[in-house]
């Protein structure tokens, strides 16, 4: 493997979710791996979880982390070809992807979608723009319009908590007061797709995810319904995607209740938002897994990494 | 010892202090003490001595630091029960402070007062929020109403100055422009409360401290009748108390000089206003021992994860 | 070797670009020699390359760097002296410097000029309070005036890329749309005056460098003519030094073209605006070593950081 920045570079989600389980139960069994070894973690965008996670899954690996704000920490980075450079941006992307390729043995990003330019967001601009000019593996750390290693850490959990051979995994879009990108959603989605599950997805009409991504997965518009029988009911806000990063709906009946939720058990990416998006009833008790699910992102983290590096001796 | 939030979290502080001049002798004696453990600091305001000092301190045990800048590297945090979540916090401290105890084995925490509730700065709410949800040790790393980093700081530094068995210290306010919280002051008159010291506070009229931290320690409102006989001077500016976080007086009178503080030697947990709070020839003189104050900052700290880390293993 | 300043602490540039030569072949042989000790980051001012190479040179020598946005994780510095300390600036230098000496063993500053203030900047107001006030070695990450890390980096780059014994050198102005410091030329400047080249400046007239700096040095005010023959162009905006840190002229004329350039190599200490300073078609082509010239920063970071460590064992 030479890049992470997709749920379709991984070839076998089972074997995947395995050996991350192997490396949560021998966290530091592989310290040596990484050593005089530099993640470079470049921020775009705000983060916790996969800010700290990530860190330690370096660490965990020997590997030393070098967090950067591009933005506060640096400025403005340029992605377009062939610009006259006499605005706001001060460096082209060229330039900056190979230059810090020379100062870390990995690089992961982090850049969210405009979330107005639909095409630009789908072309992956930042993203692909490393890949093509850095000289060294790229992690995504959450992109316009994936988020793998959340993805990998939902798969992982999910195999953890389940009962079943094939259990019922459902995505239930839910509301929030802002437009929020569709990178968790799709990736789930897509790693979903991989496993041997049940799955549907439920979201108001009108906000579908990209066909792209959904394929063959039924979309049921009755939340209630698409309830029924859940296993885990993994709960995720996005924009529309038809009407390409508005907010239409704030539909309070879609939050997700105690009483919906029924048996299932309660999965989100986090950070959530208190009785917007679910209510309090739910995180506050046994039904809610989202702080286990959390914990899940060091080891895939930490998969990931332990899996290029591997590439790369 | 589970959290350092607290002067109070020390049993003993003559035997506390006595093994932060051992640490400090040898500081790389427990190098594998903290070997493969995180600490993770993070910040809701502005710090460079305790960025700095608690960094090296935990460097110095082996531990490996994660330094996050809450509001800046992530988002606003909601601390009240039972909101609705549609306003500017996108976390729950519930969750926020569960899921960095699974990254980091200890989470140190800093966050201001609000100077203007008097009844949530009391209730210590951030940092009674990261005691209850977090599921590691906290130390406090100056918080609403204490900073007991900087006072174990501080009674290291009297003691290794003293020359007299039982020398007078005096706490004296002093003036500043803007409003400034009472933790420092809180928690160093808390800590000589402890110590075999004649203590004395001397403040303006109206500007006391609150009764239940100064208790029985007498207060003097002339500064020149606190200022006689004193071996330590220690300086701070705080915000009225009364008037909750109202500066109400910047008497220039106040400000320490070379001629009132005689032979006393001069404290002060910096940073400090340079002819605001006291005039340079007294820092600027062999009278002032802040430098070597804030030296101590690094022993405290390594002293207060050595506890715990021995308490956890 | 005390501190890394300027170019002048340089003792002898052939031998030192010979060692930096060595430390790449073996980036790791010395990783014993910083172990334990810690390297402290102070940015004034934003930074990518700076930020990671320093970072990594440490790294690479064993030491733990410790990283600090002095405005925005700290507060206001003052720099003067006597100064009533009523305003905008918490803390002084004298105590700042002093303090954070206490928790690293080497302190690296970068602190860029006002450009509206000549005699402030030329005075390296920043600078020299650290090592006034500093107890412990201070790098130069780029001051007001001087960027001398960039400098070694650019004799290194140069001697590894020429194939003559008496390369002739081209330090270009080109054109920038912000008033842009004189600190990298000057340092390249004064690296080339150490070395055994054939160097030549070209500015427009009225742009030309301080003569202190400039010294013998031709400057040539026909770009064209000045290129003739060059086997290195380096390239640079800077501000008028005369009508001091004024933007007096944009020509794009003097953008550097594939044409311009000729067989020359292409240097630029980066972030470069493109089609600004130069064209595309320079970038883009084996004509611009920009990239590997960023790479030695490693390196250039890493002999000083030895040479000071070796000096103070």
């Amino acid at each position: 493997m030479k890049h992470y920045t997709s749920i379709n570079d991984i070839d076998n989600i089972d074997s995947w979710i395995e050996e991350a389980k192997a490396l949560k139960l021998m966290p530091l069994k592989h310290i040596d791996l990484g050593k005089n070894k530099t993640l470079g973690l470049l921020f775009f965008n705000s983060s916790l979880r996969t800010r700290l996670s990530t860190q330690k899954a370096a660490l965990n690996l020997g590997m030393n982390p070098i967090v950067m704000n591009v933005s506060g920490d640096a400025w403005g980075l340029e992605f377009e070809d062939g610009t006259v450079m006499n605005g706001n941006t001060a460096e082209h992307i060229k330039e900056a992807a190979a230059v810090v390729s020379q100062y870390c043995d990995i690089i992961a990003v982090r850049a969210f979608p405009t979330l107005t330019d639909k095409a630009k967001d789908e072309s992956e601009q930042v993203l692909e723009a490393f890949k093509k000019y850095a000289s060294v593996p790229i992690v995504n750390m959450e992109s316009a319009t994936g988020h793998p290693l959340q993805a990998l850490t939902d798969a992982i959990t999910i195999s953890e908590f389940s009962k079943k051979k094939k259990p019922k995994v459902v995505l239930s879009w839910a509301p929030h007061i802002k437009a929020l990108p569709h990178a968790v959603a799709n990736s789930f989605t897509q790693a979903m797709q991989k496993m041997d599950v049940d799955f549907v997805i439920t979201n108001p009409e009108g906000y579908s995810l990209s066909l792209e991504i959904t394929k063959d997965t039924p979309i049921i518009h009755n939340q209630e319904e698409a309830f029924k029988d859940a296993d885990f009911v993994y709960v995720k806000n996005w924009s529309s995607y038809e009407d390409y990063g508005k907010v239409e709906n704030k539909d309070p009946n879609w939050m997700i209740t105690k009483e919906k939720l029924g048996n299932a058990k309660f999965m989100h990416c986090l950070p959530v938002r208190r009785n917007v998006i679910v209510e309090d009833a739910v995180l506050d008790s046994d039904s809610s897994i989202v702080i286990q699910q959390a914990n899940n992102r060091t080891y895939a983290a930490q998969l990931v990494l332990k899996k290029i590096l591997e590439s790369n001796k």
